[in-house]
């Protein structure tokens, strides 16, 4: 049995990922540490849990985590990442860091976007965390940077027709749509339910920290420098992410053509889903999964190919992701304790 | 590998069942009958299926069904279940019935609130399928008459109390709150999106069908006979019942000896869990789980008890229960394919 | 045109307050105070103002708000309103009171239930504002203590059967059912979208402050002490209070014989809508208006009443009976302002 | 006093209609018209209309309605308004055709988006109901073709930049957004609650009926034929449509420009709210009113301006605009009847 600790366990990402690893049956969380609720039960904060685990939150020390842990999971803000992992990865830990600390490979770009970095020696170490396009650089890693929620279905949507070379990639136009957990448990007023409920808006248009995510690797499986036009919104929905993603195609492909194309790119890929012509995906249908379901249509009359994708924020998009990387570290089958089918209705 | 058959597959109730089946690890479903969707690939009318099976629905005769199936679940509607049953017990099928042709021990309160009943003789061999009160019936029945959704979480709220006479059985109050997937995916014009959305409202006060469902069981424990004002209420949500129960008690307990009281009476029971004192359930801790979640409250000035039961409808409150039946009538954990945790948020 | 406070203007409150008024053609808003959001204007903390008024929150001192205004609202929490209310009638302004502080007539049970009191001599003063029981009062009135969200449900729906003896008063149990705004604009856990979403939950059983205040007005209704066991739960939508209430019957009526009773007993009050027999209200019939739905059904069996009660809590429970209470102290038509239709769907 | 018949007015619009209506000040209406409800009270079927009409669906002929009514809105479904206007027009009534009959003005792009043209003739007599850019015809006008709710959106979006040469019009793209309103009431499994509830999802992907119908205005607009990528998505609200425009700049402007430029386009414009810099339009800040909200961001690293728009799609997306237009037919002040608060929270 794995022995796993969650640092940062008290947010969204954190009970997500143990409502995952209490069901795994190769692993045993050990340790969950949280600052402001330390020495309460876990399920005195989610009631969910009840039953499921005794744990409660404990505030422990890098050194304490370390001495009880194979695998740490890092479900901390932007930037307190990076002040524990060295620790961790000289004690030989492996690492699955959900924050953006060392998901862009130049630390330029990274102080740009968010601030200074402590420990950008590391950066080269850590691997993306998106196993469809790194499955072999990850089962090797100690340290993985697992993706944000907007890029990991974004890059997905658009990985084949890059490197496919199908479309202009000076076209991009990339509108998205996120339930609300993306925001976490904090409180904010944008977050309160008379604020959201009933309401749509877009947010941080064109400057929300996962545009330069998003660019990096579409770059990189472009061969060449991609940037795109990127609007999040917010939709009154408790969980999901869509993506409408628009493109001119510089040479001309049929969709069932854009189907066997996605089915053969992904074909080892049991978390991607792709969507025979004129069919479509909905959120609703990979709630509490991990999938990624990916659906295409043509806009003849102007050239352009409209690509969606939708996943489940907190699964595909964090805590799903993340237990698919550790499976993969672990030798494990990549989707133990992660076959789940979505929630519906 | 138990064959299984869900006859009437394709309602809320059948693909909830299928959802839990195509996961558990001894059932093998090979016939999905619909009249309505013939010759459909499941994951056409339920995208979430995609990947994860390529069944077809089938408008299968009883004798097609009878001849591939061991186990068979009726998700049709009442009045429909009591035509077919015979036969498949006939043939030596066991038979799980989520509708209500069987709930009621005499026929005659039965045809009062449904129909003609055309196969009363069965009624007698059929076994409540509450497994938390009759579970030993149930591993040896053939014919299970499953619970309505309503009354399951009623009546597992009252058990102990009832049994131990803590209440005066005249004052009985329910006041019920369901989401709207217990209309089912019938199209009318209540269950509209824009109908339903942020609306709140009582129906068929005093008068809804599970009233009879609830008072037989709550008169078998009090050994004599309950009336209940029964309410039910729709809540803008997908899933979920919670209910408000008020009595009069006709002697003291306090709320932790009546918490003491449910621990013991349901140590048993891993689906029914019990509230500490000053915490209660809330429809968003069992959603997707097959958990029944039970608090209280004493009203020290009227000396009445407020005890609250939340369930997911459809899971204890239909498939999942069903499951649970299925797993005590073959002999296996009871709670195999079951081990959901509620999806929160 | 009457000039108009509003103290504590940017709460929820506040805003539908200003709402109102903003269309009301006597009312001209001069002032509005909110420590928070001083010099910020309103339509930037709530842009659905924008182009309808340029006005900003300040942070007036009483005695520049007094200098100003006519009618001043409180729209602040417990216990600061009977810090400023004696300076403003002091200065003969007339005061419309949205907190708790001057409804119990008892200084005792509001020290017991809020705080220490320390303006308890103008409690006399204060006239309970439900203009359906205290129309006359009200037009006299300096000092209006505004009902509660809850208690104003409740009082209306119980009023007629009381005052005529038709129930058993120790027989009353109020299951009431809230939209979150109910919770004002506060930051707190259980207010985030994620939380409140897809749940339903009791709070407060048998131990919420407007416990008091509905037992107060109901025993000056039987003319005798009235207890009730309340308990209210969280519904997910925004707005809206639907209240299921019990009662036990001491002398027989028909379910036509109440609404008769009813619509005599409210033939003068046109915010009160009694629906006929096989009928019940819905919140979603009575958002954004100042109604006030009633409806009923008679559990025969029991020997119950069942009266249903759905109000808009913001506009009935709050801002709307506020500026009804304002019309009848100014000598306007009690709806002016206020009649709006109810937004639906 | 004006009288007015709403042919075909028990859908969402023909309520939405009668909402406005009953508050009009110079508006009596006289005649509701539903096949299907003939003979029930309008509050049998909208509960909201309680005490506020007593009038009745009747099954009225175009004879009957026009002997009684000097204004007709049509509210049925497209096609059944061609069948109809005729006859009105010739018996010199005004026509305010809700539907999309003679929205197009080439009959050829009619017959290919919907069906065989009845009245074509009748085309160029009608004038496209979008005040802010018709309104002198408006006032002449006898027949109007009240734009589509997409379209009213998009057209008032682009305007100004398509006026001023800002965009290169090959670029434009518009990805929109709908509350399950849109769909009317009609019963479809799509429009289920369980369905559309906690559910986004793309659908009629550039290929939804309203595409011409913008590509008509902004032709016009632009002086040269305008193609745009359009791609519908529903939200799990009741009301609320916000479109995301996405065009590259072909003349360099900064967002305060952009805002003074619509500020001065529309500064006659009442329901026309611009938003200033950083700020960006919210559904739930126009929901019951008859705004517009437009909100604009630049992408300088991809050189495309993004356009955001919002209206209440029943609002100034049908019924409200309807009135609007009604209102400048008949000389009244333009927002008579409209001058509504949205509803938040």
């Amino acid at each position: 049995m794995l022995k796993i600790g969650i640092y940062g366990a008290s947010g969204y990402t954190g009970q997500e990922l143990l409502k995952i690893l209490v069901r795994h049956p190769e692993a045993d969380v050990v340790v969950l540490t949280s600052r402001k609720f330390k020495g309460l039960p876990v399920s005195d904060i989610y009631p969910a849990f009840k039953d499921l685990t005794d744990q409660k939150y404990i505030d422990a020390s890098p050194e304490d985590v370390a001495s009880l842990c194979d695998v740490i999971f890092l479900a901390v803000p932007h930037g307190e990442a990076m002040e524990v992992a060295p620790y961790f990865l000289e004690k030989g830990k492996k690492i699955i860091d959900l924050s953006a600390d060392y998901r862009l490979r130049d630390v330029k770009v990274y102080e740009k976007w968010y601030k200074k970095h402590t420990s950008s020696n590391l950066i080269q170490r850590a691997v993306y965390g998106l196993p469809e396009l790194y499955r072999n650089d990850i089962t090797e890693a100690n340290l993985i940077a697992n993706p944000g929620c907007y890029p990991t279905g974004v890059i997905l949507a658009l990985a084949p027709v890059l490197k496919e070379k199908y479309i202009d990639i000076s076209s991009v136009i990339v509108d998205s749509k996120s339930g609300v957990s993306g925001a976490g448990r904090e409180l904010s007023i944008g977050s309160l339910f008379c604020e959201a409920n009933e309401g749509f808006k877009a947010y941080k248009i064109c400057t929300h920290r996962h545009t330069p995510e998003i660019e990096q690797e579409l770059s990189l499986l472009a061969g060449c420098n991609v940037t795109v036009s990127f609007v999040p919104h917010l939709i009154p929905v408790s969980r999901g992410i869509l993506s409408t993603i628009y493109a001119t195609l510089q040479r001309d492909i049929s969709v069932s053509d854009l189907v066997g194309l996605y089915k053969k790119f992904y074909r080892n890929d049991i978390f991607v889903r792709i969507y025979d012509e004129g069919t479509y995906p909905n959120i609703s249908c990979v709630r509490g999964s991990n999938y990624c379901d990916i659906g295409f249509a043509l806009d003849d009359k102007t050239g352009r190919v409209i690509i969606i994708a939708a996943i489940d924020n907190l699964m595909k998009g964090a805590a799903g992701q993340a237990v698919q990387n550790m499976n993969l570290m672990s030798g494990f089958p990549e989707d133990m304790g992660l076959n789940l089918v979505s929630l519906f209705p």
